[in-house]
């Protein structure tokens, strides 16, 4: 869902027509990049990095080192609770820098920088895909919310690849699939997916994840994430908190599959994590129809903290992190940074 | 919500049209009455046991006896989870049939006997309000959800007529109002009430409720009930046991407002009660226009049980029933049944 163009603009499938609609959108300037990020025409937290990184590499080649490196700090902070938009963007600007100060191709560079975010991308899904199918047990319903597809991250997908992967292994009887409020990214998005895939689903309300629990219908909760804290602390879409007390409540096991760009080692826990609030409207208004009375105040946290204590997993492209979880996540994340430093993949 | 017009019709406020449009229909046959309540024209347990007795004396009235019967029989069924419509159209029934063997005039005693269960409505709505505003510490924040006001009885309300009272005492900060997928009962009638009544409130999504719970907003969760069986479990809307095992997590009392005409002595406990599954469509559409991709398949329980266990205590117009609720209920329920055979007030 995300392409460079011949002509060198950046194209965007535009996720908030689906799924009824297949849309692109074209971005040719910073501006109009943190417009298709804020307002949710791409989404997901590894696509809003690469997204970012694309349109960084795309500003160099049309505009011009000083303004890539100002659009790289304008798209850092388009969205304050995913870190992988701040992890691309520090690492196109990393890159950037040397290549200006070794007096490099600046512009090819950063499209090579892009590029390897993307790759690493596919690498990290295929591998996070093929540890938590393992965790699927056989004939297992899956339960998840939002959207983790490929939507989400340009490549495979996290939490829905391993769906996907435990559907191609005929370990998978069904995905319950929560329509995940307010903009529904359950029912647009996850659902059009996995009829794509041919992957036995059903749409409830996120209401309902609870009497689902209860009653049996679901083996392991699998969710996404948009940042990882040192501590193992989850933020990711808002629900994702009610499933692991409900999953905790019931007895079923909660995992959380991202890759290591999401991993932030600069955050100690959840409490230091932005929570995004996004407009009243998107609660209060449906298809631009009032839902509720006029003036109505809204709460509407875009993203809810799980606590580390909660998660019974997280799957990287490491494999599976058991708690404790600080201790699992030092030990990749450090590896991680050391291999970046060092130039490898992450 | 409830009213007779001067030409002996019945006169239901459409719930489906609030808040934008105070639209009322007519009711004038017992098939207009039963496609009222299946399509949550009027709803709430209380209201539409209330709606289903005044229906069967206006039939009397204009169609006779037999077909005030099989009346009753047809409006008994029409919604099979709240048992005050069947409790309603029990009661109606046997007041029919000891009228009819006494050669009384059935019509005008139908008709006291629906006014009899409308006005018993409004004094346990009094007495639930005024023992359950006792629970609300003061400068308290309540969190429910669906509609529980005067829409749902009828009269004062249950959950929400607390909340409502303890707001007149000066004890109330704030309501959160769960917006309630799929319907939006609380995002389009309570909130709707609560703004007519001046209540400081604010709306979220459903999944909104545990970091709403999480980050210390909740100091207590009020909800209504559909039925009670036996022994204390409750089924009450989509969403209710949700905030029961959020509540238990995070030590929030979990309270459960309801008249006795909701206890069923009937149901030993919440496996027997059977959960209405409505349209799929209420998930995959909204106002017609569908948010799912097409044939999704769609999982639509409009109820949920939450164990006795994770119950702090039910108000009722008796008082506070506290644990063991199956003591307290028999208390109680075998007091109102005694009262009600001896021809006073349940």
């Amino acid at each position: 869902p995300i392409e460079r163009s011949q002509d060198g603009t950046l194209r965007l499938l535009d996720q908030r027509a689906l799924p009824h609609q297949e849309r692109w959108i074209e971005v040719r300037t910073a501006e109009e990049a943190v417009a298709a990020i804020r307002a949710l025409a791409v989404r997901g937290a590894p696509a809003i990095g690469i997204a970012a990184a694309y349109t960084i590499a795309l500003i160099a080649e049309r505009e011009g080192v000083e303004q890539a490196r100002s659009a790289a700090h304008a798209l850092a902070s388009a969205r304050p609770t995913a870190v992988n938009l701040g992890w691309a963007c520090r690492r196109m600007l990393a890159r950037l820098e040397a290549c200006a100060g070794d007096g490099q191709d600046v512009a090819s560079a950063l499209a090579s920088e892009a590029d390897a975010i993307a790759h690493e991308q596919h690498a990290a899904d295929r591998a996070i895909a093929t540890a938590g199918a393992e965790l699927v047990p056989p004939g297992g319903r899956l339960l998840t919310i939002c959207n983790t597809g490929a939507l989400a991250t340009g490549a495979e997908g996290t939490a829905l690849a391993v769906a996907l992967e435990a559907h191609r292994r005929g370990r998978l009887a069904e995905v319950l699939v929560l329509e995940t409020r307010p903009l529904l990214q359950g029912a647009r998005l996850t659902t059009w997916e996995l009829a794509r895939a041919g992957v036995p689903h059903r749409l409830l309300c996120d209401s309902a994840a609870a009497t689902a629990c209860a009653r049996g219908l679901v083996d392991c909760v699998f969710v996404g994430a948009d940042r990882i804290a040192r501590n193992g602390d989850v933020a990711n879409k808002i629900g994702t908190y009610m499933l692991a007390v409900l999953a905790r409540h019931h007895g079923i096991p909660f995992y959380v599959a991202a890759p290591l760009s999401t991993f932030d080692p600069a955050t100690p826990d959840g409490r230091s994590i932005p929570i995004e609030e996004r407009a009243p409207a998107e609660v209060s208004e449906f298809a631009g129809q009032a839902i509720a009375p006029a003036r109505t105040k809204v709460w509407n946290p875009a993203f809810d903290i799980t606590p580390a204590a909660l998660v019974s997993a997280i799957v990287c492209e490491r494999g599976v992190l058991r708690p404790p979880l600080a201790t699992a996540i030092a030990r990749v994340a450090g590896s991680a940074e050391r291999s970046r430093r060092a130039g490898g993949a992450a």
